[in-house]
């Protein structure tokens, strides 16, 4: 068995405690500055306030300033915070970094630097002080997975992918899996973490039919508006697929865990489809964003990035015009306002007969 | 405008009359021997009992012995029979069938033709006299399409595929198309049908998760079993890209309307799903079918195909063993009352760490 160190007490990262203490590793889960009061309840009760369950009792919960004692004896280190902790996190494990021990997270996806979008292991690496940059390549874990679920042992399949070498993977993901957290492995970082961060996207726009169908009033049930949502996760699963291989990806990817899978859990498990559906409702972005409480939602984030980012591919001619529709939609209401009207006829290569 | 006349007035056949009348058609909708009931009722109040609303008034409705009457003159034959209902339809329509007719169906599928799988199109031209058989290549339409929301109008995207060429495909296309009914085309006859025949029993299986959740005592949420469904909503599109393949079709046709798109459909619209909630609840499949109340069971169907259908392949060096877990494992349980215990180790090809 192993030491495993999970930095970020979240949902996710606490979550992977679960399958980590089932299979008998020595887990430490460390807090980042605004896990305080995560951290306090897991050492008063052993109960997570976000995922509402107590961890396995053999986890023990540390605050962000005793890191260093944490992460002393490890052999490996986990990722557990969003993408806008990942400058916090490299900085803070910086110092404690080596090559002979593997690093994964569950943050995921793509952040823009410069006008190139880079894949989020890559980021983090960057992130690393440049002595031991060439000795680790972060591995992340992505596919259909709600923390919530695989806190409660729900049985989950989940893809590592990383720049390391495929028996190094396997090794790493045969440390973490149990008999219902099967954990697969990919080299296709790219298309694995495009994925992972458009689906976000793309599940609020699934979302928005069954705000219409409400609106337009009907009640939920078998007969909504799943026509509307089926065509756009159709769509969507198209303009993944152009993404992924536009920036290097391998088209399979988007049919398996990372796309399909987690543009389907994500439709059906969580705030980006409550988020989806106060648009489609016909509630503007910011009333919607309020009615969210706070919760981070990662759609709008994700679509902040490709916005920017389509413009430099756009104009460097390494993308044409209307070859995302689905998506510039989305971006259209979530950023800019506009009024929920799905483009259908310029759907699937614009071959629609009224297009 | 042109004169459709729609064989079959079950729920589809008769949804379809919907966009069709509102694009200003003349509709004739002939009733098989099975739908004496269906027709009454829309003579009498308009009302299709199984649709649960008007029909345009437009909309004319026939019984089966006067198919000669309903026929005279129409430019476009639609096909609204269920696969059980494509030899008496081929019989019924042979005599009438035209070479500058084109015919189209709601029929699809794959259908066992001595030991090959062949699609529905190819299957009903075979039903034709054989004077005719060289003159006429039946279209069909596939993808997420709930018949009770096409009769409402929401929001709906198929796609028409057949063996015509695309610009014939598009002529048809764009004559039944409105700005709620957008029909796509795709020259991948093949792929289009495998999914939508396979599409049935893989949707069976992903709602075995909403059974077992149920099973274990936890109440319908977002808190549910989701990364079960979601895992086995990844694999099935993953094996149904291997059979697509195999059987001669493009994989990319996975990836859009036909394949993603209806098994998204089928998993939260209908009866498919109900049918295996129960099996997951842990119900046997004779309990199950009788619990459907007399339902059409298309999953049971292409199981049945299926079996049969690979066991010849395979016999002939086609197919290996152990590509399809997930497919062998809903043949288990539908059709030889196995336990429901999903292979999740084995998917993906085998790659996860305990597999």
């Amino acid at each position: 068995m192993a030491v495993f160190t999970v930095v970020g007490a979240g949902m996710m990262g606490s979550a992977l405690c679960v399958p980590l203490a089932d299979r008998g590793h020595e887990v430490r889960l460390v807090g980042t500055p605004l896990d305080r009061g995560i951290v306090e309840s897991l050492r008063a009760t052993g109960v997570h306030p976000g995922l509402r369950l107590a961890l396995p009792s053999s986890v023990r919960a540390y605050f962000a300033e005793e890191l260093a004692v944490a992460l002393d004896g490890a052999n490996v280190v986990g990722l557990g915070v969003s993408s806008a902790g990942l400058a916090w996190a490299g900085a803070a494990l910086g110092p404690y970094v080596r090559g002979d021990v593997p690093v994964f997270g569950i943050t995921k996806g793509l952040v823009l630097e410069g006008e190139r979008l880079v894949v989020v292991p890559d980021a983090l690496r960057g992130y690393f002080p440049e002595a031991v940059r060439e000795r680790v390549a972060p591995a992340a874990i992505a596919g259909p997975c709600i923390a919530g679920e695989l806190a409660r042992r729900v049985p989950t399949c989940v893809v590592l992918t990383g720049r390391s070498s495929e028996a190094e993977l396997g090794r790493l993901a045969a440390l973490i899996s149990t008999d219902y957290y099967h954990v697969f492995t990919s080299t296709d970082v790219v298309g694995t973490e495009v994925c992972a961060a458009l689906k976000n996207a793309y599940a609020m726009g699934v979302s928005f039919g069954a705000g219409l169908h409400e609106k337009a009033g009907g009640v939920a049930g078998s007969l909504a508006a799943h026509n509307y949502e089926s065509a756009v996760f159709a769509q969507a699963t198209v303009e993944m697929t152009a993404l992924v291989r536009r920036l290097g990806g391998r088209a399979e990817t988007v049919a398996g865990l990372a796309g399909v899978g987690d543009l389907d859990v994500t439709n059906n498990g969580g705030r980006t489809g409550r988020f989806g559906r106060l648009l489609g409702l016909g509630l503007g972005v910011d009333e919607a964003i309020a009615r969210m409480d706070g919760a981070t939602l990662e759609c709008l984030e994700i679509l902040v990035v490709m916005r920017r980012a389509l413009a430099g591919y756009r104009g460097r001619g390494e993308l044409g015009e209307g070859e995302l529709p689905l998506l510039e939609h989305l971006m259209s209401v979530a950023l800019d306002g506009a009024a929920v009207a799905m483009p259908f006829a310029k759907f699937f290569g614009g071959r629609g007969a009224l297009g």
